[in-house]
């Protein structure tokens, strides 16, 4: 799905009535607390930017934090979401960054993207090309960029360097594939064994990844033999944690680095002493919430590292991950799917 | 125990027949496989210096290195113990800096330091300065070097700023309590209960240490009240792993840093993925072995460290831990004490 500018112009003419979100009033699972509800703007104000939200999806973070299990919770109640697209409608007397008609992500966690009109603060957004496909749009200030920090600042990897990564069918993981393959690295990818497992491989091949693993074949000795081919990783990316992260510790080059920025196992990571004293691996962890607000007054470097995600974008070297496409009334359905175990579409609500 | 470089030579007259040490011929308990026997000393040449050795102590990695556990493993046979402090009596017509009637102590691990006298590479070794007591110069390379550089190069600390350890009542651990007091920080420093217990906290007090607790009150939530003292800990020392790591890691500061040198619990550390991903905690791990070699072709750092340390112990502020000084012939005591539980007091051989 690709809206130019004038198409998605044409789309808000299909506003009619009052502006509606999905709200929850307290803490719960997403299906029983969310409920699609009519809203009431805040004034815009001199500083504020009327958006008419287009597509936002639904991230594993965002059913934590309706769940109330986040480290960061709103106020309630509130609209959940935290990543999506919007066009700005209008804008206040002091906005200088932005005009109706440019297309906005959030540049913050906790907006509440799931409502089909929004007033945001100006230094809440951030301006996209208008040529970035929509779905390119709404998932991209999340898990693309979480990729592109996690391969940039933890380790100097140049061509030919290799990455290891379990969750590789993630958002987070589909992203390094293509930003590691844009950068010459090679990559190893552990996913979970599943029905059709040849078809995951296909497709993640088709991103870009050198190696796809399951996390059965991750523990054998002949792991081993990849290692003739390509270097061992210097870096470890982990989004599960327990058995699979100490797996991806062992095979770590000396004095490698594993970020974790996931636990989707709900198990924590067990590092074997000597890994630490005698390998020199180092541990430490991402979230791209706490980078946005530690680089919340200089946004030099997050609209820089936006201008090179948008560069590999019109490439053809990012895309989207695979998408499903919801209407907000069918919101119900996205949860659910989004919950399921491998399914491997993203849900994406369309406002 | 202090000599001068006068009594040490005096003391040289002691030296009677052929040179002996302990040496092992294959890796098992040190019990049964280290056996005091003559040896040959190898050909000095023109780089090599003559040490006779003067003390060396007993640390619980040259019983792992005997056992066959440790990371480095020298050639069998070989002689036990890495670190000690010797006498220069000869030296090879190509050595400068050093000259005989010079203290000094290995620059690197695996040297074999039980043995009454031995030929040494000149670049193995480091002066001492003569004013140094024997004991701190016998037990200075790896404890107080460990505790050094784990409080330099981990984390910007500022007098003030706090500091939580395990094993508090290791070389390390006693090491750490006195150089971070000489920094103006304040020392956490965690033991295990035992009998006797208050007599251990008085001593760790008497070092410097600012707070002495057991395992089981780390556990307790109480131990939040000495946060109403001092800042929340932004480095952990941990040289015990399992559920003691963990629990550091709990009382942690958000960005804070774990650094592991040991493992004595033989369990490993396991860490919650929302300390690292929310909490942003970083793990590490020291090898004093690994950093001697590699700043093995530039020793500026390493002297720079020694003369650091030595100031300190002129000061009185860096002193040798609790020594049992034990005749060479009576090894297998030495063996024995130094496994033992609870001896607080480090074995030190006297050649």
């Amino acid at each position: 799905m690709r809206l130019a500018v004038g198409a998605a112009f044409r789309a808000m003419s299909a506003v009619q009535g009052r502006p509606r979100g999905l709200v929850y009033e307290k803490h719960g699972e997403p299906a029983q607390v969310l409920q699609l509800k009519d809203i009431n703007l805040p004034e815009m104000g001199a500083s504020g930017v009327h958006v008419r939200m287009l597509a936002a999806p639904v991230n594993p973070s965002d059913i934590n934090m309706i769940q109330g299990s986040y480290a960061v919770l709103p106020d309630l109640p509130a609209v959940g979401g935290n990543e999506g697209v919007g066009l700005v409608v209008q804008i206040g007397s002091n906005v200088t960054s932005l005009k109706p008609g440019d297309l906005v992500i959030p540049a913050d966690a906790g907006l509440g993207t799931w409502q089909t009109e929004a007033v945001f603060g100006e230094e809440k957004l951030l301006k996209m090309p208008p040529d970035i496909p929509l779905m390119c749009a709404a998932t991209l200030s999340v898990n693309p960029c979480t990729a592109f920090r996690m391969l940039s600042d933890f380790k100097t990897l140049k061509p030919g360097d290799s990455v290891i990564q379990n969750a590789a069918n993630s958002g987070v993981g589909q992203a390094v594939i293509q930003i590691a393959a844009a950068k010459g690295l090679k990559t190893i990818n552990v996913v979970r064994d599943r029905p059709n497992l040849q078809e995951l491989v296909d497709r993640l091949k088709s991103l870009g990844a050198d190696h796809v693993l399951t996390e059965e074949a991750l523990r054998k000795p002949e792991v081993k033999d990849l290692f003739q081919e390509i270097p061992k990783p210097l870096l470890a990316l982990n989004g599960v944690g327990g058995k699979s992260a100490t797996e991806m510790l062992r095979l770590l080059q000396h004095k490698g680095t594993m970020v974790t920025y996931g636990g989707m196992s709900k198990q924590p990571v067990t590092v074997p002493v000597s890994a630490l004293i005698f390998k020199d691996v180092k541990l430490c962890g991402f979230w791209m919430t706490q980078w946005k607000r530690d680089n919340a007054q200089n946004k030099e470097e997050l609209n820089g590292m936006i201008t090179d995600l948008c560069t590999l974008i019109r490439k053809g070297q990012l895309t989207a991950p695979a998408c499903q496409e919801v209407p907000l009334v069918d919101y119900q359905l996205a949860l659910k799917a989004s919950m399921a175990p491998y399914v491997s579409a993203k849900q994406i609500l369309l406002m």
